[in-house]
């Protein structure tokens, strides 16, 4: 699939739906209608029957959807078989979470190295996978070729480092560095992820007897 | 402010003001046009403005925002002085990161509790926080009235803990758990942040060649 026009919120429900179809198949679910998963998911019918059709449906009229062959054509335009390299750089507490919390491989990435800059990490591994210093990061990314960096260091050196590592090759960053990147290249793919901004919005929704959605 | 009609997407984007806004203090800089700080967020203009006119609009025409004025009234409808009491449930690798990356104070929220199944952490602490047995759970938020319970336990427990601290007063959920909470009371707001359907999205960008956005 070259380039497409699916909006970003749609993008986003993917791996919402593949999670809630894994869910269904753990429970020996064969078969369900799109109400009944927007009834699960809190979406309406039409709403996954749109999303579903911006790939080019997947269901049959009166049928419903079948299980385990959504979830796996989903997990096929997901890429979960694709593992992706991916490098993580601050071994912090945070990343430390992350590495040893988020099942990467599930997901169509493989962490490949961790690097730090502090030197009495360096050589130890957290989740099975080595701490190398940061001065090794150029030379490790030549060799193995990560597409991927998780940024778990300071907004203060999230940008700099992030235009080194586009240098390298890398051409995704999964940034939890409380700094919104800004890359210049429409190549280059940024998640960020702000923790402080999720709680904050819950503390609002609670302060304002608002009801929150997706 | 009582019942508002505020749509989720401006919900969200304020503490993403809030944060562009002290960026810009940090700088130094006291004034900041519409457009200005739509070319920073990646937004536009006209977007500042509407959302900026569902809380009354908070500029002069052609004379931009004062920027520590702005931030000031945008934190105060965030309640950052508000000091909302927060327990976290689940001292594992991520519970203990969140416990010591996130800075729950500067976001209105106090983290006054953790609390474990592990009896071998009861007794210890992480961040500053004592780490409690999960049998002084309920009888902790008797005394303390927490309202935000953060939730980094295994999916498998988190929809039956979420009943339990309902019922002892908690109003509020940041769950971290791998599994949409369901919750029936309108009035308990759920913030589910799910990193792998994160990842899951960079990665699907990445290969399919689309652009991101907010």
């Amino acid at each position: 699939m070259a380039k497409q026009v699916i909006s970003t919120p749609v993008i986003r429900r993917l791996p919402r739906y593949y999670r809630f179809l894994g869910d269904l198949e753990l429970e020996h679910v064969e078969r369900i209608s799109s109400r009944e998963l927007a009834q699960r998911m809190g979406l309406s019918a039409s709403q996954i029957r749109q999303d579903f059709n911006c790939f080019g449906g997947f269901g049959q009229q009166g049928y419903g959807y079948h299980v385990k062959e959504l979830r796996t054509v989903i997990g096929n335009i997901l890429g979960v078989s694709e593992q992706t390299g991916v490098i993580l750089i601050g071994a912090g507490n945070l990343g430390k979470a992350i590495a040893a919390h988020v099942d990467f491989e599930q997901r169509g990435c493989k962490l490949i190295g961790i690097f730090d800059s502090d030197p009495l990490l360096a050589g130890t591994s957290t989740a099975g996978i080595p701490i190398m210093p940061m001065e090794t990061l150029a030379s490790f990314c030549q060799l193995h070729k990560p597409s991927v960096a998780v940024l778990c260091i300071p907004k203060d050196a999230a940008q700099a480092l992030a235009d080194e590592l586009i240098a390298v090759g890398i051409g995704g960053f999964w940034n939890f560095s409380h700094f919104d990147l800004r890359i210049k290249d429409p190549n280059v793919i940024v998640e960020n992820v702000h923790l402080g901004d999720s709680l904050m919005t819950l503390a609002y929704c609670m302060h304002h007897d608002v009801e929150t959605a997706e």
